[in-house]
């Protein structure tokens, strides 16, 4: 099932068109859910798919299928990624994942028609709908909505900062569809690592097999409306100074506890927001995350801690409210196997690896049994413009996912 | 020169018309400066002005004036304040005294046609345009550009966080006008105190003697975006964390040095302000602000060190601009003895006071005799939507300007 030199040449070839919309002079691209460049990237993928025999729809929540139907009736093995990606971002995060389902799975396609594979189960590629939330929140919305985790009311009703709801987003730019979904047998995601584990230990392909704790917090941060100037030191409710001392501690936490812990603060917004109004409220998010839970449990509670004694210095309020989170989780072990063969066939070395960052695979393999392989992110870099990966490692991701996707076609992933 | 009830009574009735204009629940209001509820009050005071034989004017950076022409060819003596506000605010800042001005020059307009005053100047109103900033920066703009210490070209450039220009915000509500100034001989303004002296001394009238210096700076912090969950905690170069420990330097450096300080950061931008991505870059104000300039010069001196400190601690680079500034800074000792007349012959009881805020005064008492008079504020809340000043007090102001203006327009106040 390895490609061959016309099949890599064909897929760095798409890639770098996919990476020319919404592409920025650094090689990053800014191509948040439901904007203009996701409009194109979105229709330039939907006309590939339908061009090589897949069926293209798009379902409530704007998440885009393409299905492959060999055995009608069955369910579909089911293999993707996100298109979206953050303001200002890498081109490969999300949208390597969706290219590679893409070509792996034409190439399983063809090896059907002409007889070389046997089809058990029928064939589908999605592009899931805003997995970055970085427009709105929350992450994984498209996965979350598809798997019964969020609402759908729920998530078309989530506006972004201007104001503008999920629900009018997708209608704009002609993405709000009717599609009800499908019978989903079993789900494989291919990502690049986001951190520095296969370029330190030398390897090509990462098998993930499970996924750290996250606890993502809402924290407001309530204080007073004063004048920057003449109020005196001593009667100033700042709810931003509050904030920043929050944000310390939770970087101070990361050396204070005993275990693993990554810990951000990352979005923040200020009200009045002006240079001369004492802040009277602050909203931030609080990002804990471990693959230790006992550690992740005590993070917690001291954020809480240590968020009462600033309430108490700084004459503050601040409610500290969990958003969504998830347990250290793992991994179906049978794809475990499966994928260690995919890549010993193909020729590539392998390493089993934990995700730090969530997927929409997350969601997925709590439904259906799950494979979720890495390529090598140069540095780690991740989330950011110089976000790397060599196309050597691409190309060997493409190649191991169509072995994966060849046998859970074949049905040798039928149970969890 | 004192008002009978008759005048009172009217003055509190057009206050409390004023206060509905963009008016909250609370009593408190909305107007930033060229908004809709900024467009109305403006019409508002143009017909109360034109009504009592003021000449209305605009010039091109939206100040408004009402002018009184006594004797052909003199200069004017020009009393005001400004009506914008900041979002969700006290109804007094600002719009109290441009009232009182109004009330003021209307009486002191009825003595000189009835013969009881005998000018020697002519008159004029005015409301400054952009006093707060708050929309667009800096503040004290309009009375910044009369000046001549703003150009009219980069005033009209600036940008809100929208991205609308003044030029075009005024333009939108039909206030950027052709008149292009007046001779002005001297200035007076009255405010409410936005602190607690004249409160807890008991006084009726405080008479600003000078200003507390201050220095504005603008603060950036650059880092690198990464993934909140992934990147090794070492590895980070997190805007936001820098922001944070800078913000919370600048608050405990009030404790640490040996004088009088208040210190604020109050407006901050976050880039990309993603949940998900650490932060690349931060832009916040810095607010110094102190009676004695050593203390400012040093308090500058060890933010700039500090900030070398976060600089190698978080590894991220932190710039700080200043931006604008004004030394501790006296009014025309000239205008204080005026100014105890008048609150004397009033029957009010007066007592000398700095300003720790700004005020469009403290530009025009760099180019002309200038009379700044405080009246007291609850509990020194200000820009706050519970400032509260009570009517007795805002009559008092009122009176004791009309003693200021009439004593000016008949030339008391002739040098500085």
């Amino acid at each position: 099932m390895s490609g061959d030199g016309e099949s890599h040449a064909e897929f760095l070839a798409d890639f770098a068109y996919l990476s020319s919309i919404g592409g920025l002079p650094s090689g990053g691209v800014d191509r948040e859910a439901a904007t203009i460049a996701d409009a194109k990237q979105r229709t330039w993928l939907g006309g590939w798919l339908a061009a090589r025999g897949f069926d293209v729809h798009v379902d409530e929540v704007g998440n885009q299928f393409g299905l492959m139907t060999f055995v009608e009736g069955a369910p579909y093995v089911l293999t993707g990624s996100h298109l979206d990606s953050q303001p200002t971002s890498g081109r490969f995060d999300g949208a390597y994942g969706v290219l590679a389902s893409a070509h792996a799975a034409n190439r399983v396609a063809k090896g059907v028609r002409s007889g070389a594979i046997n089809a058990v189960f029928n064939l589908a590629v999605v592009n899931w709908f805003n997995e970055e939330g970085s427009r709105f929140p929350p992450s994984m919305m498209g996965s979350a909505v598809f798997t019964g985790k969020l609402s759908l009311d729920t998530a078309l009703a989530v506006t972004d900062a201007r104001g503008v709801s999920v629900r009018r987003a997708l209608d704009e730019i002609g993405y709000r569809g009717d599609f009800d979904g499908l019978p989903v047998q079993s789900y494989a995601e291919i990502h690049i690592e986001q951190g520095k584990e296969l370029e330190q230990t030398g390897h090509q392909i990462g098998i993930v097999t499970g996924t750290w704790g996250a606890r993502k917090l809402a924290v407001t941060v309530r204080g007073e409306q004063s004048h920057t100037g003449s109020t005196l030191m001593a009667d100033r409710k700042d709810a931003l100074l509050g904030a920043a001392h929050l944000i310390a501690a939770a970087r101070a936490l990361c050396e204070e506890i005993d275990g693993v812990l990554h810990t951000a603060v990352s979005h923040l917004e200020v009200y009045p927001n002006s240079p001369v109004v004492v802040a009277s409220e602050v909203r931030s998010n609080l990002d804990l995350r471990s693959p230790d839970p006992a550690v992740l449990e005590e993070a917690e509670r001291r954020m809480r801690v240590t968020a009462v004694r600033i309430e108490r210095d700084l004459n503050v309020r601040i409610d500290l409210a969990k958003t969504h989170s998830w347990d250290r989780n793992d991994y179906t072990p049978a794809g475990f196997a499966l994928s260690e063969r995919a890549s010993a066939d193909a020729g590539y070395s392998h390493r089993e690896i934990l995700t730090v960052a969530g997927h929409d695979s997350t969601n997925l393999k709590d439904l259906v049994p799950t494979v979720m392989l890495f390529v090598p992110s140069r540095d780690g870099v991740s989330h950011n413009e110089y976000e790397y990966t060599e196309d050597a490692d691409l190309l060997a991701g493409l190649d191991v996912m169509g072995g994966v996707v060849r046998q859970m076609v074949s049905g040798a992933l039928q149970s969890v």
